[in-house]
């Protein structure tokens, strides 16, 4: 009997009747003749008002504390899920983390998932009964509750879907699939009916947010199938597999960007060797996650290091920073937060060189002033003033021809019986 | 080091201000240098929000799910009275009713107790930590998610108390302490400094709700000393003990009623050995908890049979009683949900046999009639019409002196030291 483990994201389940609904989408799948492990996130904004609490309590919670309160947001959703299905005349079973056997690191707020010891998931599904997962958590080699931090719930359907050698991994969200832009900014924006576990991986990377970073690279090293797709309609939505010849070959698939940046700027470094590695190496102990790194040459014997941060760990990087500066015997240091990043991320672009130049010009003929480039094999970053990015991914999705391509794309699936 | 167990009620953890309250009182005991362990409930309406829930998606939620459901409240509350502890500079662990090693029975929604592995506890405590725990939960030998039904944050505390040897279970609520009658009723009622639990027992099964019946079972089988008090005030509040003989000896130690008692009556039901067996059996079989009893003799080989249920019983109860009606040919039966019990207690009505006689007279001189009557032999309970209980109520605690005994204490307090 084929297995279907399913994720219901917390727009899906943020009230009686989403839940009913989504309720019935799990029993149409059962009644089609799958076992199913369905994965509930918590409801709407259950998350947010819990963190809200915490703040109201302290500004800075023990994160084992934080994750005791946060991942009752996921029992609640999964326990009202399983009502709904008892209500539907099937038997379904809830579990947390802990029961359904996920085993974690002891790292709080952001654990890593260890083992999956699924037998009581096995257990129920072979008696016949759908099994209901709390998304995002799990339980410590110490014995204690753990959370798998942003997205964890997309992490822990894809690990299930693994333990439990499941034929798919189905993603549900509030939007149909994985957009070539967000559909928010871009109207002629389309859905990618299949994509690589490449391209996601930098589409995500990038600033899609559809789907979590780990999760797909959870899949990716597992080969686990996804299906993105929508809980309020039953249309395909986008396929992310193992690239193949089958696959549709985009010069690009997608544009995304990520506006939550921030720079900073040690200035005057003296130009020796390990100084890089200083710097740096002060910023990971702070838990900064660096992004873009470019190194100038200035005075005689000295050089200005930049780089990208997530805003949210600015405060965490300038406390660092400071230290560095005094130590380094550094001139000081410079932030900016007007800065956004906007990328093109494709897997064709390995074979067309001319991707670099075709996004350079774009944004030249437009205006904008590239403040640093990155690079991968199948995607190009740049970072650019905030307040010019939604013009930029509007530019770039046209000079990519992301709408044209979306016609052809649509006559070859018909002929060729493209998903 | 004497160890204090603590249980603190919704309403002392209902927001951010009242839980930073609840962690200075569980600090400052910790600096008297006592090892504490606390208890928490729910925040507030946290619990009737979850049952809301649940009723928006089913009107019959499974047992197991409605566990899972409800238990996400306690470890919310505890979470973050562990936070507040920690912003106090004081390190507090919190644990799930199963990291906290209550093990109980596979009864969902009132489950009970068989066993509690406190090693977790025992090691944190050792170590100098606050250890505080989901109240009203545990884990199931099957493990699953239990909770201990109404009062169960009581029951846990009194269980730990019981495992972990404490001196003392300090029950924190929102008044002072046991009164002799509800101070909301009575103006004139007064605080019990010193109740025994046998007393305790009945009063809290006849109607008062400060403290659960099934804690203070609990309490007198393994002899743990209670303290009822408020979170709100440093005053001493109601101890419950064994009975000995510095306990001052009240003939009547309180006045208590129950408005929520529904009365049935099975009618001319043959008069042979085995009916009443009958007739309670299907009740028992249905889980209706039944109160008082009483047969009157009717026509010629044939009795009506009465009993008081709790209101929310009833439903169950008609279902029993029109197959009962059927099996016996009896002519059917009457409910009546305009009843409410008034009940005296006191230890000292065992060498004054007086009590009933002015329980009655007093009733009766404020033109109360009596439906049905219960006697043990520290209680005397009367069913009287709903609409006259108040009255009831403050005739019974002015004829048996209750306000004027409180001078006579409060004087024998100051002589004796009392407490």
């Amino acid at each position: 009997m084929p297995i279907v483990v399913q994720k219901y994201g917390g727009t899906s389940v943020a009230d009686a009747s989403r839940i009913m609904n989504v309720a019935r989408r799990i029993v149409e799948t059962y009644d089609e003749g799958n076992q199913v492990c369905a994965v509930v996130s918590a409801r709407g904004d259950t998350t947010d008002e819990l963190i809200q609490l915490a703040g109201e309590i302290t500004p800075h919670p023990p994160e084992r504390e934080m994750d005791m309160l946060l991942s009752a947001g996921e029992r609640i959703s999964c326990a009202l899920l399983a009502m709904a299905i008892d209500r539907l005349g099937k038997v379904a079973v809830s579990f947390t983390g802990s029961q359904a056997g996920i085993v974690t690191d002891t790292f709080h707020t952001k654990a890593r998932i260890l083992d999956i010891r699924a037998t009581r998931l096995v257990e129920a599904m072979s008696d016949g009964k759908i099994t209901l997962v709390a998304g995002f958590q799990g339980v410590s080699t110490a014995k204690d509750v753990t959370t798998l931090g942003r997205g964890g719930s997309d992490t822990t359907a894809v690990a299930l879907a693994h333990a439990l050698a499941a034929d798919v991994c189905e993603i549900y969200t509030d939007v149909e699939g994985v957009y070539t832009a967000n559909p928010s900014l871009v109207a002629r924006a389309r859905k990618i009916p299949v994509i690589s576990y490449d391209e996601m991986l930098e589409l995500a990377a990038s600033g899609a947010q559809v789907l979590a970073l780990r999760s797909v690279e959870y899949a990716r090293k597992y080969g686990i199938p996804i299906h993105v797709r929508s809980s309020f309609s039953h249309t395909d939505g986008t396929w992310v597999r193992e690239e193949d010849d089958t696959m549709e070959s985009a010069i690009i698939r997608g544009v995304t960007y990520a506006a939550d940046e921030a720079k900073v700027t040690v200035r005057s470094v003296p130009d020796r060797p390990g100084v890089a590695a200083y710097v740096f190496g002060a910023l990971a102990d702070a838990n900064v996650n660096v992004d873009m790194i470019i190194q100038n040459v200035g005075e005689e014997g000295h050089s200005d290091i930049s780089c990208t941060v997530p805003r949210e760990d600015l405060v965490a990087a300038e406390q660092a920073l400071r230290r560095v500066v005094e130590d380094l015997g550094a001139k000081g240091y410079t932030t900016d937060t007007t800065m956004a990043k906007v990328s093109v991320v494709g897997a064709g672009m390995r074979t067309n060189p001319g991707v670099a130049a075709t996004m350079f010009k774009t944004l030249a003929d437009i205006g904008v002033n590239l403040e640093m480039i990155s690079t991968s094999p199948i995607k190009i970053s740049c970072v650019i003033a905030e307040d010019r990015v939604e013009d930029a991914v509007r530019a770039l999705h046209d000079a990519f021809g992301l709408d044209e391509e979306q016609l052809a794309v649509e006559k070859s699936d018909r002929a060729v019986g493209h998903d």
